[in-house]
């Protein structure tokens, strides 16, 4: 029996390595160098090529290589099986330090004084005074955040698909209150999981309901937001500044108005990067557990989609 | 009797207003409107024009409107009179956060990532490990600021002119210890006065000392640095980057080589801005006492020069 990673165009030597110390007594192998597509009864997966999963007839689960199962979930061929997905505070603890920094970025102006600097413009400027942000999306990283900067002292809101209670954050659900949830946020950040219902729901309406000069960060999936809708906003001053970090197409294609646009900062797809070795016990225990026919550790829910 | 608030430039209404509140039996004047010079005791000063202070006969003490001395000392026509300047906390928050959110900026790469944005290149990277800092300068601020970083986790060294002591941080004092305390330092933070020592004081060799890539902070005073010996230690790469706040002129004059230099972020003297409504008390406080002939709050001691 084996262990497949279907994770294309990424050096997985480390995580080979890693796995086969964690499972001494199971083969590690590296897709698509597969010598017995038979034996593979586990299949760790990060973007697999669509119908990978399917030419594997023995495979008991699918371990997602991070925290999004978007683009799992995406393939016509997936086999009707468990599927796991990476909770890893170390991610977690990343993102929250990435939402912190450039929250700060705008909150101390560096965008602007950037701006200023290639213009050689003196014009000191006291801190923005952002005190209120809205999270959309209040799973693992979500969560986090929120109750993050509810105790450095924001006013924090939090949108979900269904009702939810968290300490320290105002809660709304539904299509119905996401106008609500973000009328009176200084900041809006995007933190949903890609489903069909999240499918391009930021769009040209939802732009219209955010508190004009809001600065909106985009760190769950880009397909999540309409390009033009927010391009639009930009344009009009609606959204006074846009972090984005991931995109409907990675890397973002050359040409995009996105990467040229004064108001948007782009980095590239770094806000929450899965760490090796961090997650190798957590995939060694999914395997352990498959093997023995018990429910996986993070479970995804396939009505849900996340 | 009356107080004077010699503060060029700058809109005093406010701060006016407040004091008339704060000393209801006192006239506070704007200068150059001052009715008669005999009347004024007690003078709020920040880069006031030489000879100015001179003109006072009956003038008891100097309340310097900020923490840096310096430009008060520069006037050779200073009455010798005690001085006093301000150390307010939320003066030392604010330095906190703007250091915090500078390192930050380079912990998440920012820099990197807005260059690369304009050049349309997608460069995924992990944040760069920056894990021990220097400060240069361990007073009001420069101490809150190690204490800071050190809580933080970071490793902390420190360094004064006379030997000094602070939990959690490696202390270093005098000129021979100076390329001791910054050698293994990512991030070196300048926050010492500018006095007749410390003048020109991280000049070539100083910057021939430090770890090679480090990143230099000065939210100090401009002239502490040679500028020349700054842009060649950032050309040849023995700095990685630098952020300025303040400059030898300010604003720092169009065509100086620090606005267009790819390695440098300015910000035009932010760091650190005295909050009026914080301040007040503290000047009301000393103006009382200069009253009585009591010893003033936070005096300078001339003979150090802060």
């Amino acid at each position: 029996m084996s262990l497949a990673l279907i994770i294309p165009d990424r050096k997985l030597d480390d995580l080979q390595q890693r796995l086969t110390q964690a499972l001494p007594d199971t083969r590690i192998e590296i897709w698509p160098d597969i010598s017995s597509a038979d034996e593979v009864e586990f299949a760790v997966v990060w973007k697999q090529p669509s119908g990978s999963l399917a030419q594997l007839p023995n495979l008991k689960a699918i371990q997602c290589f991070g925290a999004g199962v978007d683009a799992i979930l995406a393939d016509p061929t997936l086999p009707a099986l468990p599927i796991a997905r990476i909770v890893d505070n170390s991610l977690t603890d990343t993102m929250v330090r990435y939402l912190d920094s450039v929250l700060n970025h705008y909150r101390l102006r560096l965008d602007q004084f950037s701006s200023q600097q290639r213009q050689q413009l003196w014009k000191p400027k006291s801190p923005r005074q952002l005190s209120s942000i809205c999270i959309l999306g209040l799973g693992e990283l979500g969560g986090a955040a929120a109750q993050h900067f509810s105790a450095a002292g924001y006013h924090v809101s939090g949108w979900t698909r269904t009702a939810k209670q968290l300490a320290g954050v105002t809660c709304y659900s539904g299509q119905a209150e996401l106008a609500q949830a973000v009328a009176d946020a200084d900041v809006v950040i995007c933190l949903l999981p890609l489903t069909a219902e999240t499918d391009d729901l930021l769009d040209k309406m939802f732009f219209e309901q955010v508190k004009t000069g809001t600065i909106f960060i985009n760190v769950a999936r880009g397909a999540i937001v309409d390009d033009a809708a927010l391009l639009a906003a930009l344009d009009s001053g609606q959204v006074q500044a846009a972090c984005l970090d991931v995109f409907r197409q990675e890397p973002l294609p050359a040409g995009h108005p996105f990467w040229l646009h004064p108001a948007i900062l782009i980095t590239p797809h770094v806000s929450a990067v899965t760490n090796v070795s961090t997650v190798v016990q957590q995939i060694a225990e999914n395997y352990r557990r498959s093997q023995r026919g018990e429910a996986l550790l993070n479970p995804v829910d396939l009505s849900r989609g996340y």
